[in-house]
């Protein structure tokens, strides 16, 4: 069975669990009409199915490779890079003025869930075109946006995020990228970047590279770095004085070329103000992260698919079960591993869509500081939960396969490799969750506590039509509670960090029930809603009593067990 | 810093944590002195760390590939083999009446530990030839184990395991493979096995197939398959009709060639009675699966320590705490990730040499039926615990590295990619998991429950030095008390069979804790080892709760949730 984009479930999602009539509700979303949202779920979905799911092994067994100075992509990634420029798509939720469609983020998380799970590799292109418009939508200057916005949106020109360099990772401030003024009032930017994402390829047209670098004097650290618009092709035609040095050598998504990039005196335009590039790309990392997330999803899904339509054709053994299918599938324990996978899946494909609704309302809706707040509370845990629940279920789908999941040809090892790295770029999963304890909590809480409490009303109003279900979330949200109030009482941060990973494990848990919760409270009988949800109640939502008490084991024990005694 | 054999953990663990002690005062292992282990273990610690390692990156970069009909393995792996061979290592364990070292198994399994943290590609060679030796020792006639003994033990010929077909995975019942009768009492084998782990290579000599195949009018199923030795090379020394039709296309793993076998009228030889071939079959795969299951460990071992190097060479950023290191090992989550990996590893490999003293105990001890269930017990927790550790750890690594993990040049995808394997085979992990919950549960609790009630003793006798660590353990116990007395009481076993996978991790989880607790309790006063007991039963015990509340879940839900609820 060859991958289907998951239209229903979206529907679902967008009607009855993350509220998206309330953006369309919205004088500014106004145009997103029911009828609308159908035209480009089936167009997308065609698109997905069709044209891009086909390439998916391609990345693989067809790699980007370099040679002599340029990227040569994977056979058909041009092509299907294209449909989707052509179709308007990749300026969805980019602004009219420019070209874009204007309509809700939502949808564009819609699109990009989709689009991952048919191709992953070449999805990350205009993942980065989008964060790329949104950071010179916000901070570049007129004529900058005038030259680049209409090209990115209408997808004639892709963009790249060019932030680590060998020594500077998640320390990005430890950068050593030169830009020096020059007389016209452009700069030259010299220095070497790594993993830049599509730093290169052969769709046509330009690429245009966001470079962070350090003016002359400019302090240390990351308030002495600046943002840099630095294209391949100068605005006059000719080359730019920069170059794709190698390719990296990764695990997987050998579809998405990872390049060396090297700048040498490459002539580049300010975006936002001197030392002020921190600003401007986190516009554009808040963006992606999101984004990230939704890769996560999108492999998942892929995954899921592929490891259901074997479950479903493989016969091994006498059906265990009266009246079973006769295939594997009526064994209990892969049955077990379908149905977590599709809980989970469903768990953070909602929390990522109710972020990307709080994304949504905070620009538009009446309440956007609130909005703003939860969109930035729920930023992390959707990049950190969607990558890793695309780990988890990708791992799962293996399993469901036995040995065959191992053999490259039948393709559930690639969904495995490829989104191994969704869990580190953009941040990797640990500095997520520093973020979530950190920054996040800053409010004093306010945005979580807010959050937790309509959890835990929710789950109070559930009893009286799913009291076995709504109790157990009920309890989780009161141990989230107790959690979130014991971090914001930590004045070290250093405890705060030791506990945040399992911190966000957790409280993706406790979410995700809640979201499942409301989705089977939107069957008036108890539906297969209802069974996924006791799915992911019994088997998945147990999991964040161990996280939660790991996440106020604080750093004593950490720092107590010396360098010394982590030596084998 | 290179790959080091954990040597000292060895010597601590035989010590004080899984009383090897008990082994070495029976008379069957007498000679196993502690000048003795003392001498095996830096002999074998020198060949893993000197010829084994340097070849872990050899197997992926100058993978095993088919030639012309010919294996040709990773270069600098035939001299490593030999060199193994030759320390008379590979017989260790094997009878010394056809030349083995008669020692105990806990000692092999300290050398599978190292080899397989130093290349598992390789190691996994001399692990299928101790499963062969070891079932030719048990069922097979004088003559047979004349020929093949001394030689397998030497290292001269090697051994291989062919049970699985096209049609025939976990339900090896429907193999087809078949058997005919000849004059001379030999048998032609024909038919197609696949995922025949090293079914050719070029290091000389004999390779030695044990096949399961069929006799006509066999029964159907299981009942119906009889054991038979097949050699490359016939005793006269003319080729055998098998020949080895191609080698997978894997994730990882590639310096271990996977060969399909094809058996075109090939003779072979008897072993065991006429349909007695499971029985054999799993004399050998109960070693195996132990042997797979500390492939984990020392895949976590060997992924522990490169990222713990990493780590500590990493500057990045400024220290978050005084007199820091100055690299990324002072932050806390990446402090967390290295402790929990060290943690993890102690408990998987604390229960692996816990499962191989209990075989030597039940083949030399007083109370044999005790250890002989004790073991039998522990097997599928060790094999199935092990390779989740290693997949873990090995992910874990990945993410200490950052984006460096998903470079392959930096070798800690390799352990990611490698390791997957070994959840899969030797019976995957949903196998060992039913096995638990079925075959060791049918004794209605006897040997389960007589662990828990020792880990309830000694977690109460910890109360008076070690109370706030022996507290949560007693808690634990206590809750798989439950969840076990839960199991005992389904007689419907898809109820049992819904919750055995995170039924044995929830009890690999306990079992892990009380180990720890057992090691904390061998210092005097609180040292590293409580500080590495605490880091377990702060961040990775509290685990157990969210699975064994999974564990009792039953089967209605999953079956409630029929296959077309599973559709996306």
């Amino acid at each position: 069975m060859p991958f289907r984009a998951p239209v229903e479930e979206y529907r679902f999602l967008l009607e009855h669990v993350v509220d998206f009539a309330r953006v369309a509700a919205t004088e500014r979303f106004a145009e997103a009409t029911p009828d609308l949202v159908e035209a480009i779920l089936s167009e997308l979905a065609k698109l997905a199915d069709e044209v891009w799911a086909p390439l998916q092994r391609a990345g693989d067994t067809d790699p980007a490779r370099l040679e002599n100075g340029v990227v040569v992509t994977s056979k058909g990634y041009a092509g299907a890079y294209r449909a989707l420029a052509e179709g308007g798509w990749i300026g969805m939720a980019a602004p009219v003025e420019h070209g874009g469609m204007g309509l809700p983020l939502t949808l564009a998380t819609v699109m990009n869930d989709m689009l991952s799970g048919a191709c992953l590799a070449l999805e990350l292109n205009p993942l980065m075109s989008q964060g790329q418009i949104e950071a010179l939508e916000h901070h570049a200057d007129d004529a900058l946006k005038a030259l680049y916005l209409p090209r990115l949106i209408s997808g004639e020109w892709t963009g790249t995020m060019n932030l680590t360099e060998p020594q500077a990772g998640s320390d990005v401030g430890a950068l050593r990228t030169k830009a020096v003024p020059q007389e016209d009032g452009t700069y030259a930017i010299s220095g070497q970047k790594i993993f830049i994402s599509w730093g290169d390829h052969d769709f046509g047209g330009n690429v245009c590279h966001l470079v962070l670098a350090r003016l002359p004097g400019a302090a240390e650290g990351t308030r002495g770095i600046s943002l840099f618009l630095v294209p391949k092709i100068l605005p006059d035609g000719t080359a730019n004085a920069l170059r794709v040095v190698s390719l990296e050598h990764k695990m997987g998504l050998h579809g998405s070329p990872t390049a060396v990039m090297a700048y040498e005196g490459a002539r580049g335009w300010l975006v936002g103000g001197e030392h002020r590039g921190m600003a401007a790309m986190f516009t554009m990392m808040n963006n992606a992260r999101l984004g990230v997330g939704v890769q996560g999803i999108g492999v998942a899904e892929g995954a899921y698919q592929k490891a259901l339509s074997y479950a479903a054709e493989r016969v091994q053994g006498r059906s265990p079960v009266a009246g079973g299918t006769g295939t594997i599938l009526d064994h209990a324990d892969v049955r077990r591993m379908l149905a977590q996978m599709k809980a989970d899946l469903f768990a953070a494909r909602a929390i990522g869509f109710s972020c990307a609704v709080a994304l949504d309302l905070a620009q538009a809706g009446e309440d956007g500081a609130f909005w703003a707040a939860r969109a930035a509370l729920l930023t992390p845990i959707a990049k950190a939960f969607g990558t890793a629940t695309g780990m988890r279920v990708a791992e799962q789908g293996m399993q469901v396969h036995g040995g065959m999941g191992f053999i490259e040809e039948t393709g559930a090892a690639q969904f495995y490799r490829d989104v191994r790295v969704t869990a580190i770029y953009e941040g990797t999963n640990g500095i997520q969750a520093m973020d979530l304890v950190g920054r996040k909590l800053a409010d004093g809480g306010e945005a979580a506590l807010a959050l937790i409490e309509e959890m835990q009303e929710a789950a109070e109003a559930a009893r009286a039509t799913r009291p076995d279900l709504a109790e157990p979330v009920w309890q989780a949200v009161e141990t989230l509670r107790e959690a979130t109030e014991w971090m914001l009482a930590q004045g070290d941060m250093q405890a705060r960090f030791a506990g945040a990973v399992p911190y966000l494990e957790g409280f993706a848990r406790v979410l995700g029930a809640h979201l499942h919760l409301k989705a089977a409270g939107s069957e008036a009988a108890p539906g297969p809603r209802t069974a996924l949800a006791r799915i992911y109640i019994a088997r998945l939502l147990p999991e964040h009593a161990g996280h939660l008490a790991a996440a106020m084991a604080g750093a004593q024990d950490l720092y107590a067990l010396g360098p010394e005694a982590l030596l084998p």
